[in-house]
C-alpha cells in the first residue's frame, strides 16, 4: 500500500502548476546569454514545450504568456493550438521595461504620456486576456532607481496607485490582477514594488480581485518566506506563487534546488492556510535555464514541486498540533523533519503509473528521442529569448 | 550668516528625541556584560543621566521608560523628579521576555493563562501611562520559534491580533498603541511581528491611535528603509523612530555610525513626508553602549539626529524636483549629496551658543566632572541593566 | 539487505562527534537565559549528561571543555570520571572574553599587560590538556571592535600573531592549535579573525600542527560554506569543525536544523576532500539548546551528522563524475538529490541495533526515565551556564 | 590657507586612478541594455572619452582594455592615440565568459581543449600587454556552477592553478598578474574564486608578480572590506582595486554612491597601511552606467575618490593613535567622524585652479558642449557594449 492516502493522492490529483512560456526561451545574465539547438522561435513552438511537460507529468496543464515575447496575429489560433496540445493558455504577464521610453519608470513615470502607455500596454494585456481566456494579470514591475535622489519615492507611489487603478476597473468578469514585488534588479537603489507589504497596501486599495504574487525568490537574504505566506493567505491576499529558487540574489533556478527544506515549509504553510488546491491561489514557475535543458528543467521543476507537496501533506497534523499546545520544541520539530525525510518518490512514481503517465517522466523525455527531434525541427529563425 | 536659513533653524529648534532610560543602564552581548563605574542604580538615576543630556543639548525633553526596570512605586515622585530636572517621561515600553512563563510566547501564546498574563502587563503599562502621562505604549515582542514546526504561525498572528484589539480598547484620549517589528533576534526562526508589513496589517485592524514603530536596526541586509519611512508616512501609520545604528544584525550602535548616509536618506524622507515636528511621529533613540561612556554615548547620539536633520534640510527641494522631472540622474543625485556633503557642524555650534548651549557639548560634558561626580557618588547598590 | 553498503558501514562506525560540555549549560541571548530542571551544576555532571548521548547514540566518544568554565581542581579525577562513563576528556577551548579586562581584546589587545595575561591563560589551557590528554587547543576570539576608528586593525593583526606564535611554541607532541574564525558578534564593527581566509593566513605562519576551525555558523549571509571546506581541505588546513545550524546570524541551533541540504553539501565534499574519519579533519557541536531539552538535543544534532554523513556517502561518485565531464548539469545535480532524498532512517535503525544500540536512541531516551532522575537528582546549587 | 596640508596636497598630486574603457560602452542589466546618443564604436573613441575625464579632472591618466572588446589591429596606433590625448593604456582585461566553449568554465574547465584556448587568450593577452606596454593582467572568471553537483569544486581549483601557473610563467619584467573575487555571479550556486581567501591562496603559488586585485562590488552582504584591505595590505598582496558600489549585489555603481562612509573607511585603511600612490597597489573603476551620462559618471567617480581620499588624508593619526592606546571609544572614533565630515570641496577646487584645471569638472564638461559633440559626430556604427 502507498504511503500516499487516498486523501492525499485525492490533492495531488487536482494539483496544477502553470508553467511560463519563457522558461522554454533562451535567458542568462548580463554577461552573457547561450543558445542552444532546439529552442523554440515562436510563441507555438514555446508551447508546445510546455504541453510537452504537461504529457510526461500531468501536472503543468496551462502555460503563462508574456506580453509582447508571445505576441501573436491570432489569440484564438494559439488557443486552440493549446488545447490542441492538451494544455490551456493562463496568466498573461506584462512587459514595461524592454522600451526605452521605460528606462526612468513605466506605471509610475513622472512623464504623464509615458505612464499613459504603460496603462494602455496593460490594457491591452486584458484585450489578450478577453482573447485567451485567462484569468490573471500579473504585473511584474522594473521600475526604481539606481541612485538616491534620482526619483521622487512618494510621488512614484502615488501614481502606481492611480495607474493600478485605471487597469483593475477595465477588468471584467472574473479576471484577477496580481501584483508581484521584488526586492532589488533590475534597479538597485529602490523598486518602486519591494516588498510584500507595499504589494498589499496597493492591492488593498484596489478590490476583491486584486492580489499579490509571491516570487520565492524575491526576498532579502534571510527572509522567512513560509511567514509570508501564511500572513497572505491570513489576509486573503496570496493571489499566485512564482517558483523558483535562490542562493544569493534573484538566480531563478529550478525551485527546490537551493533550499528544498525551504520550499518543504512554505507547502506546509501553504497548506495550513487553505492554499493548496484553492483556486484563489495559483501555482506557477517562474525561472531561467541558463545552462541546462529547458524541458527537463521545467520537468524537474514541477516534480520537485509535487514531491515537496506529497511530503507536507504527509506532515501528521495532530501530531504536530499536540506538540505545539505543549511546547514540546523537538517533538513538533520531529513531526516536520519526519514528513521531510519521508521518501516520497516510489510512491509517486507508482501513482504516476497508475494515472497512465511514466514512472520516471526525466527518463522518459531523455529516451524519447524528443530533443533530438525538436532539434532536428527547429533550424533557422531566431532563437526566443527575452529580447524577442 | 549661517548656512542655515531662518526656516531651517525654526524647524531645528522644535526637533525633540526621546531617550531610552536602558541606554544609561549596562548592556552586552550573551557574551558579557560590561559594568562600568558612574552607572545608575534605579530610575531616579538613570533619568538623571538622561537629564543632563538635554541640558547640554536641548534636543531630549524626554526620557523613556522601560516596565519592569523601570518600575517605582510612586510614578508622580518619579515624574516630578523628572520635571524639576527639566524633562518629562514618555513613551512606556512593555517588556515580556523576560519571565520564565514567557519562553514560548506572550501576546501570541498558546497557553490562554499565560497571554492573560502578557495582557494583563499591558494594561498595568497604561496605568503607568496614566500616572507618568505618557502618551505611547511601546510593544516590541520577543515572541517566535527556534525551529520550524515548533509554532503554529497562523494561530499565533491570530491571538496576536486579539490581544492587541483588548490592549487597544484599554487606552484613552490622547494615549496610542505603537507596534515594533524586529526581523529576527532573540527568535531565530521566526518571529511574530518580523516586518512593516506584519506590523502595519497588525495596527491597521485596530484603529487611528494605533501606529508602526520603525526601529532602524529591525531589518534585513540590503533593506532600503528610507522606503519603508516613506510608505508607513504616505499610508499615515508611522508612528515613531527607534533610532539606531547596526553593520550586521541588531546591534544597537549610536545612530548615523554605521552608515551616515543612510541616516541621511531616512530623515531626508521624513521630510519629504511631512514627518518632521509631526507630532504623530515620534523620534527615540533605542541603543546600547557596550563599551562607550553611556552619557556621552547619548549626547553623540542626538547631535548626529540633529546634524543630519540640519544636512536633510539643507537639501533644494526645487531643483531635485526639477532634475527629477527632467531624469537627469546625475543631477538629481548631486543635489542630495551637496547637501550631505556640507558641514553643518560649525553653523550648529554657533546656533546652540545662541541658545545659551555649549557650542560642543561633548566638550563641555568631558570638562564638566559630571561623569567623575556620579562616579563618586553612585558607589554601592547594584547597577541598572536589562536583568533589573 | 540494507542500502548502507558495508563500506559505507565501516566509514560510519568509526564516525565520531565531539560534545561541547557547554550545551548542557544554560545559554540564551543577550535578553534571557532561562534555566530548566535537571541542569547540571558543574564539569562532572555536564560530563555525565555528554556520556548518556554517547551511550545511547555511540556517536559522542568525547567531550570538549571550556576553560575556565569546566575549571577543576583535579583534571585526572574529571578524566577518570570521564572515561568510567565511556568517555574521554577532548578540545580544550579558551576564554578571553568574560573578564572585565578583555573588554577592548586579548591575544590582540593594545596593552602588553592584558596580552600577556590572554597568552597566560592559553598556556594555562595547554596545562590542563597536558592533565587531559587533550590533543586540540581551540581559540575563538571574541577580539574586536564596535565603532570604526576604536582600533587600529593592522596592529591588532600583528599583536594577534605574535600572541599565537608564543602560544604555538608552548605545544608539544601531538598538541594542535585550531584557531576559529567569526563573521560578528559580539564585536559589531570588526572582529579580528572574521574570516577563513584570515584564519588561515595567521595560521600558515605557525607551522603543520595550527589548523582552522570552521564553525557552520559564523559566515555572511549567502556564504558558500562547503566551498570553504574544499579549499581548507585542499590546503591541507581543516583541522575541525564546529557544527551547528543558523537561519540569521551565530543563532547556534540543532545542527542541519536550518538547512539540512547545505549540511548533505558541507559533508559530502568532506568525503570528497578526504576528510571523513581522517583524525585531522575534528566533528564538534557547537551549540545552544536555548529552548529545548539539552541532552534530547544534542541526541538529535549526533544523528543528524551521521543520517547526513550516510546520505553523503550514498552519493554514487562514478556517476556523478561522468555526468561532470560530460557537462550534464541535470544529471549531475540528480546524483546528488538522490542521494540527499534516500531515506537512510531505517537503514540506519537497524545498523544502530546491530550494535547493540537503541534503534531509536531519541525515544530510548525520552522512555527511559533518564531526565526525571537527574532533575531528582540536580537540586540546589547554581545550574551551570556561560557565566559560571 | 587650505585645510589641505601641503603634505595632503603632495600625496593628491601623485593619485591616479585607471578608467575602464568599458565604462563609455553601454551596459545595463539581463533585462535591457539601454543605449545613449554619443556612446563610442570603437577602442579610439572610448579612450578619447577617458581622455576627456583626465583633461578636465587631471586625476585619470591611463585606461584599462578588454579583450576582445578592444581588439584592434594595430595596438601601437591605439597606444600612439592614447599618447596624443595625454593618456597611456593601462591594465589589459582578459574575457572568457562569452564565447559558448565557456559555458561550464574556462581556466577551469574539465575539458582540455577549452582549458587550452582560455590559457592562450591570456597568453594572447600578454602579448598585447608587450605591444601597448601595459604592466598588469588582470584575470576576472565567470567560472563556477548553477546547481549543486554540476562540478567537481576541487578539481576545478587544481586546474586553476595549473592554468595560472602557466600564464604567470609567460609574464616578463614588471608584468603582473592580478586575480579578481567575486562572491556569485553569473554562476550561483559557486564561483571558483569567490572570496580574497582563494584569490590568496591562489596567488600565493605562484610568485612575487602575482597578487589580488579587490572589487569592492564582490563581497557577502555586511563584510567589512576595509579588514580585507588591511589584511591584504599586510600579507603584501593587494595588487589593484576595481572601484565601485553596491547597494544589494554586484550593483556597479558609481564609486562612493551607495555608502559613501565605506569607501572612506577604506580609503582610511589603504593610507593606514601604505597603500596609497604606492605602485604595487592600483586604483581603478570598474562600473556601469546603465541609466547616467557615462562620461559625467566617470567625472563623478573620480571626484569622488579623490575627495574621500583628501578626507581620510585629513585623519589626524596620533589623536587617533592615542585615543586608540587609551581605550577611548567615542575619542577615536570622533578623529575619523571629523575628518569624514569636513568639507574637503572648496579647497579640492581652489587646488584643481591651482593646477589649471576647472573648478568644477561636472560643470565644465556640461557647459562644454562636449556632449552635444560628441553626439553628432558618432552616428551610425554600432555602440560599443559588452557584446562587441
Amino acid at each position: 500500500m502507498s504511503i500516499l492516502t487516498s486523501e492525499i493522492q485525492a490533492a495531488l490529483e487536482k494539483q496544477a502548476i502553470e508553467l511560463p512560456s519563457w522558461a522554454f526561451g533562451n535567458s542568462g545574465t548580463r554577461f552573457k546569454v547561450f543558445g542552444t539547438p532546439g529552442t523554440p522561435r515562436d510563441p507555438f513552438e514555446k508551447i508546445a514545450d510546455a504541453a510537452r511537460v504537461h504529457e510526461l507529468t500531468g501536472l503543468a496543464p496551462s502555460v503563462a504568456l508574456h506580453i509582447p515575447w508571445d505576441k501573436v496575429d491570432d489569440y484564438s489560433a494559439l488557443r486552440d493550438h493549446a488545447e490542441s496540445l492538451g494544455v490551456t493558455l493562463g496568466t498573461i504577464n506584462s512587459n514595461t521595461f524592454q522600451d526605452d521610453e521605460y528606462k526612468f519608470g513605466s506605471l509610475t513615470h513622472e512623464d504623464e504620456s509615458i505612464r499613459r502607455r504603460a496603462i494602455d500596454h496593460h490594457l491591452e494585456c486584458i484585450d489578450v486576456m478577453d482573447a485567451t481566456g485567462s484569468r490573471d494579470l500579473k504585473i511584474w514591475l522594473a521600475d526604481g532607481s539606481n541612485y538616491p535622489g534620482q526619483a521622487d519615492l512618494r510621488g512614484r507611489q502615488d501614481r502606481l496607485n492611480d495607474s493600478l487603478r485605471e487597469i483593475y476597473a477595465r477588468l471584467t468578469g472574473e479576471q484577477r490582477l496580481v501584483l508581484e514585488y521584488k526586492f532589488f534588479e533590475p534597479a538597485f537603489y529602490h523598486t518602486d514594488v519591494p516588498d510584500w507589504g507595499t504589494s498589499y497596501a496597493q492591492v488593498a486599495t484596489l478590490g476583491e480581485r486584486a492580489m499579490v504574487c509571491l516570487d520565492t525568490g524575491h526576498h532579502a537574504p534571510g527572509t522567512n518566506i513560509e511567514f509570508i505566506v501564511m500572513q497572505l493567505l491570513r489576509l486573503g491576499k496570496l493571489g499566485s506563487f512564482d517558483f523558483n529558487s535562490r542562493f544569493y540574489a534573484d538566480d531563478d533556478l529550478i525551485v527546490g534546488a537551493a533550499d528544498p527544506f525551504q520550499l518543504f515549509r512554505i507547502l506546509f504553510e501553504v497548506i495550513r492556510g487553505g492554499g493548496l488546491n484553492n483556486p484563489d491561489v495559483a501555482f506557477m514557475l517562474d525561472q531561467c535555464h541558463n545552462v541546462e535543458n529547458k524541458i527537463l528543467g521545467q520537468i524537474r521543476s514541477v516534480l520537485n514541486v509535487q514531491e515537496m507537496t506529497a511530503r507536507a501533506l504527509l506532515v501528521d497534523a495532530d501530531a504536530l498540533r499536540a506538540a505545539q499546545v505543549a511546547g514540546d520544541v523537538l517533538a513538533a520539530n520531529a513531526v516536520l523533519m519526519d514528513a521531510f525525510y519521508t521518501d516520497v518518490r516510489p510512491a509517486l512514481a507508482e501513482w504516476r503509473e497508475g494515472r497512465g503517465l511514466p514512472a520516471d517522466p526525466m527518463k522518459a523525455q531523455l529516451e524519447s528521442g524528443h530533443q533530438a527531434r525538436i532539434e532536428a525541427e527547429r533550424v533557422g529563425g531566431t532563437q526566443a529569448g527575452w529580447g524577442a
